[in-house]
């Protein structure tokens, strides 16, 4: 990779957004792909996006926007994906260019529905593009922070070590820190795991558990996530590190998280569909709990993972939340 | 262990009325030695500690409560000893009575300042208590949620399991979770080390740092306290435990810690005495910096130990937070 490369980001949330401000600090082009034509003209009329951190003023001279998937896709080498898990695939629908020989970053957090793929494995899948060729953005990264420039330290992970470094490179500012691992598949479950743990967090704080047995949740779950990582990708990989442990507490300590909010109004008594329609969105971690879930299924020897059957059995099975969590708590430590 | 053997706990403060209350769950008889005549008259009169979880109401007939602390090291088997790290020292220069064939259990949430050494290692130098006879409590635990009986998790660390397991069982009840493990000297030394993260956690908040930093903060400080603990006891264990992380989670995220607290005011710009003076009271994380940091340099082989430096830097060298957090942020991943 040289720094001819072209950027691109496909998605208009929070954090394409917050990832777009991030590229400017370091490019003079970026790419920028939204299904809105609202919020394009709006950037282009205001200088920033409508309806994500609204506060984060861009250089709209630095920016190639489009409502044209294909436009973007073209235009760029490194494509940078920051779609919901819950849309990416109806949107993956209308890519009719060649992109075999691109770079594909996944800041998606979960698995695509659909598939019950990770990003890259169905970018793998469908489009050839080889695993080296894959990379994931991980946080501990709320978008929101990055708005307001507070210091935030993100892990890039490819199998190729020099396409890592230099996306990194690109993310990097003095309010960005980056470090690289070669963990693609680790990285990304993690990404997706936190989210049902914050909705596990968002449960309790429901029922009424209080902060001493948040913090015993959270000890279990990283456990968890170490099991269950390990099962499906064994290499040797501290789940300390920022990448895991730090992104599922930013995750699930945060009062602003969606999930932990979806997961706050299910455990005070909402129904799975009136706490979505009442926040008038789908979380990622209910995905995500459907499609861990379904792995697991899949083990010949299944892992032990308490925490996400738990919140499977209330979110899917329509199980009573005061009793699931009741029997959870035996079988944490 | 059988059941006639007597329990007393040393220290009036919220952790110490706490864990008497835990206690009263299972016994009928426990010992209480308190220094203040006022809070052991008020007990008497009005059923609950004037000073700590007033809201906790006691049956006095239950508690056997003194001043004179050899009455009620006389009187009991397992002496549970509470009281903060800067005053015990003082408080066992009163003990005359022999204690070398009882249990000393430590909820000390520190290193005795006057001798570098843990609770345990300090009885067994002075009063001969064998290794099998000395245990340690650990969280994570706010008192608070003790006194509102909101699930909590402990555990008990000694040598003897049996004696690990009589213990657990005391403090155990509809409430109260508990395991036993056998790494005393470990979690004595994280009980210790959390409060310096907790200063830590504070100092980064009073300068202005935000939740995407104390993620990667706390990330570093359980591979750190993993480092530092592993130095000085190594043994097979696991730190993602919730003797450890857990209770590092539920101190370094608290907005009510005391440690976290001071650290805020330091990071905000009051100097260590004026945080100290308006605080009106020392935090534990203060002495447990030094201790830390003393111990290390005896290392031969220093730990990397970025975070407690830096705090260590602040408290007791008097560098400015500002600069000595930038040079942190350097060193954390």
């Amino acid at each position: 990779m040289d720094k001819e490369l072209k950027y691109a980001v496909f998605g208009a949330g929070s954090w394409a957004t917050a990832i777009v401000k991030m590229l400017c600090e370091n490019l003079d082009e970026i790419g920028w792909y939204m299904r809105s034509v609202y919020t394009k003209e709006h950037l282009l009329k205001e200088q920033h996006n409508p309806s994500y951190l609204s506060s984060v003023e861009f250089d709209t001279d630095k920016l190639k926007l489009s409502n044209d998937i294909n436009e973007i896709a073209s235009y760029a080498d490194v494509l940078i994906f920051v779609i919901p898990s819950a849309f990416i695939y109806g949107e993956l629908q209308k890519l009719t260019v060649d992109i075999t020989d691109k770079t594909i970053v996944s800041a998606v957090k979960g698995i695509i529905p659909e598939s019950g793929l990770l990003v890259g494995e169905h970018f793998h899948d469908v489009y050839k593009t080889p695993f080296e060729n894959i990379a994931v953005i991980a946080g501990p990264c709320h978008a929101e922070e990055v708005a307001l420039e507070r210091l935030s330290y993100l892990t890039i992970s490819c199998a190729d070590q020099e396409k890592a470094q230099a996306i990194a490179d690109k993310l990097s500012s003095n309010y960005i820190k980056t470090k690289i691992s070669d963990d693609v598949i680790g990285t990304e479950y993690a990404v997706m795991l936190k989210n049902i743990y914050a909705i596990a967090a968002g449960i309790a704080h429901g029922l009424g558990y209080g902060d001493n047995f948040q913090s015993v949740l959270m000890s279990n779950a990283i456990r968890e996530m170490k099991r269950f990582i390990k099962k499906v990708h064994k290499m040797k990989r501290n789940i300390n590190n920022s990448a895991y442990l730090g992104d599922l507490l930013v995750t699930g300590y945060s009062v602003f998280s969606r999930n932990r909010m979806f997961g706050n109004m299910v455990g005070k008594g909402y129904t799975v569909k009136s706490a979505q329609m009442e926040m008038n969105m789908v979380a990622e971690g209910y995905y995500a709990t459907n499609s861990a879930y379904l792995l697991n299924q899949k083990n010949e020897k299944k892992t032990n993972m308490p925490i996400i059957d738990a919140v499977y059995a209330i979110l899917y099975q329509n199980k009573n939340p005061k009793k699931v969590f009741k029997k959870l708590t035996e079988k944490l430590d």
